[in-house]
């Protein structure tokens, strides 16, 4: 099976290559947002298209079934598409490429991709971001990083979400951060609540920094 | 793909009937744990070790790295091994046939098969349990049955786990529980708190009349 899945990769990998260039293009930032299911990834775009109204959104929904996300994301005022990927686990460049030519994202926006809610296989799988984004939600635990390193090893960036749960479960989050951080030195840290609104303030600011140094960072970003 | 994807699951069957016979053979109930990384799984197992004292109990605990949980399990008492499936999403019948032969657990027992966290793969394989046990936690939405239906029709246990963290979270338990029918009318329902207790006492009477009445269950529930 080893050969049959490096193949699968690769052609994955290419695929993924043509998106990346399809968007730099267009000087569209793609985000991939990978977490657990309840990680609060929909919440936490609802809360990003509230914030940053001055920049152009557009997402594209991972779900095994239902089309729930894109309903939220389309309620919170951006254009949304839903990827259903039936027993499938994980959304891959193919999927992506045929989804962007239907949502169209706007030259010079940000496309969030949120995957399929799981923090295992979707590392595996480049579609062309810019950056892999991260998000566990404090209620998952603070060895986490550790008990799923791939996808920490594989992002850029990671969300630590629900802060607003502290008070009620055990949760360290120096000890969560050191063990992402023994995984990923590089990785960029936001914690932060999507619900009450702690720490979204610098979570966009980041994300309109990142648009609006697009040309430059689009290109240097990509892996 | 689909040609090979069908026969990688018919080996699979094929070695999770041998599983099946094998437990059976000597009386023990297998029960395969299946939730996403955080919905308290390993938890929901120390509070069953500490309120069932009178049954014998394994494991054998799942994840991508670290042998974290099954230091966690031994600590309350119990027989664990921990098998790691570096960048793999799932337990297989041939992990378990393999970990059966090391970890020998007693005729009679109680065996629980953590399962990698997460909420999609593992719903494909069949390991030879005689039930699986699907468990969400109220922090990760009560659409999850919807969104995520294979695991939940694959299950015959729906495990509702960190009921304590209700008046903190926005989280239907109807809407949840009438989701989950939906997908699948049979399933046996538990709510409980792996932390504070409750509903604890309840899982532990169905395990206890499980195991009790394991020759003609263990046969029935062989799926």
């Amino acid at each position: 099976m080893q050969r049959i899945e490096q193949e699968l990769l690769a052609r994955n990998d290419h695929l993924a290559g043509h998106n990346r260039e399809w968007l730099h293009a267009r000087g569209i930032v793609a985000l991939n947002l990978i977490g657990a299911p309840g990680a609060g990834k929909t919440s936490l775009l609802e809360a990003t298209a509230h914030r940053l109204d001055s920049i152009e959104i557009s997402v594209l929904e991972g779900d095994q079934e239902t089309d729930a996300d894109a309903r939220r994301i389309r309620a919170a005022g951006c254009k949304a598409l839903q990827i259903n990927t039936g027993a499938g686990c994980h959304l891959d460049a193919a999927m992506i490429d045929g989804a962007l030519h239907r949502l169209e994202p706007a030259p010079g926006s940000l496309l969030f991709v949120e995957n399929v809610g799981n923090l295992v296989c979707p590392a595996l799988f480049d579609l062309g971001e810019a950056a892999k984004v991260v998000v566990l939600s404090v209620t998952e635990g603070d060895d986490k990083p550790l008990k799923y390193p791939h996808v920490f090893r594989a992002a850029d960036v990671f969300v630590l979400n629900k802060t607003d749960l502290l008070p009620h479960v055990t949760f360290d989050v120096d000890a969560c951060l050191a063990n992402a951080r023994r995984v990923n030195p590089d990785l960029e840290v936001f914690r932060l609540s999507a619900r009450t609104g702690e720490g979204i303030d610098e979570w966009c600011g980041w994300l309109a920094d990142r648009v609006g140094g697009r040309s430059a960072k689009s290109a240097e970003g990509a892996r």
